[in-house]
């Protein structure tokens, strides 16, 4: 991750921050202030990736050894000379080249993002699929936005990883019984309907989705009820 | 969305403007430091949202009109006692129920995150899948990253959006053989391997990809090359 003419030493620091968190630990600086540079380095849990960030005069330097140099822009007034691609597909892109080659992905100024001058080190760009009536970004909310991108599994998004169990059907079957007696004593249940309100109060409780390990204690519960409203 | 016992000003201002960028406007905030919520009304193109944001006491009364409450975890030392997805999938179940319902996304304080006590407010939590290492993200962060998971576009991921018009093989052939001129007038080509030479560089520049807006500057180019070397 390149950041470029970057100004402020919260924005380095959260940069930072947000590349440890998603595992892109390699980090350069192209001509940042002074300041803004070494403040930054007491950035939370991410001070050691600060330490061994490179510092460079030029885009061209920085991005020297890459293979792919990756522009972000929230697309403003310029007129942009390079092919421009959503985030989504773009970083799709990137994850496919960072398995056998170096991507750089660059960050320009807070203010003024990347220059024309910067940009044709770019062979393509990316854009932040904003609201087209704010679309200006927080440098290091941009960052963390881009590198979830980039690591984010899209498999994941398909199932669901942590399925809970629901309760078996013979648990399922004891707690409507159960709730049939408490029902029962309580006078909820007539004697004219009892057959049709069973059945129902069958069918609301498969609706509730039991899941297994509450089986038990909604079990305690019932039985509690049971116990208070028979005495 | 609901920002629950937040400290820092920076980070109210900074999830106000990643709510504005995303398109999520309606802001509630629980308990915040009074001070932090006084001096965040002047971020950065969010001012109206924060002006609109309503303040709550209690969890309870923040959600109480929502139908769905999904809190946010970075799955600290806490044991769960809830379903915990991964935001890819999390924020698919969140999309799906917000075009017919209300859903609240709850984020705690900067140093605790959520209380066991707010916690036990929440249907399901998320989590962002962060590194191992360094799980603990930056609240403003956190925030751009959820609402840009719930707002992107999965189908965009899957096509080509500014698909690059290359060069008609018409204009590759005029470009090659300018190209294959000036390579004889340099004395590139040699006579002895002029057809396995040219027939070379005919595939090279297929492989360039040439796209059709350029091919007309690539053919001045050449045309000033081969007026130079010809001279």
């Amino acid at each position: 991750m390149v950041l470029v003419g970057t100004r402020n030493p919260l924005n380095i620091g959260a940069a930072a921050r947000a590349m440890s968190n998603f595992g892109v630990l390699n980090l350069r600086v192209v001509n940042p202030y002074e300041v803004a540079f070494r403040e930054a380095r007491s950035a939370v849990g991410a001070a050691r990736l600060l330490e061994n960030a490179g510092e460079y005069a030029t885009v061209a330097e920085a991005v020297a050894d890459c293979d792919l140099v990756v522009g972000t822009t929230a697309v403003g007034h310029r007129e942009l000379q390079h092919p421009l691609r959503r985030l989504e597909y773009g970083a799709r892109l990137i994850r496919g080249r960072m398995a056998a080659s170096k991507v750089a992905l660059l960050f320009g100024s807070e203010k003024f993002g990347l220059s024309n001058e910067e940009l044709s080190h770019c062979d393509w760009l990316v854009r932040i699929p904003t609201r087209e009536e704010h679309i200006s970004m927080n440098l290091g909310q941009a960052v963390a936005v881009c590198l979830y991108e980039i690591v984010r599994d899209s498999k994941a998004a398909l199932r669901e990883p942590t399925r809970i169990a629901t309760a078996a059907a013979a648990d399922i079957e004891r707690f409507t019984e159960m709730l049939l007696d408490v029902l029962r004593e309580s006078g909820y249940i007539k004697a004219r309907t009892a057959a049709s309100t069973e059945q129902k109060v069958r069918r609301l409780v498969r609706r509730l989705n039991l899941p297994a390990r509450d089986a038990e204690v909604w079990l305690g519960i019932l039985r509690q009820m049971l116990w208070k409203v028979s005495k």
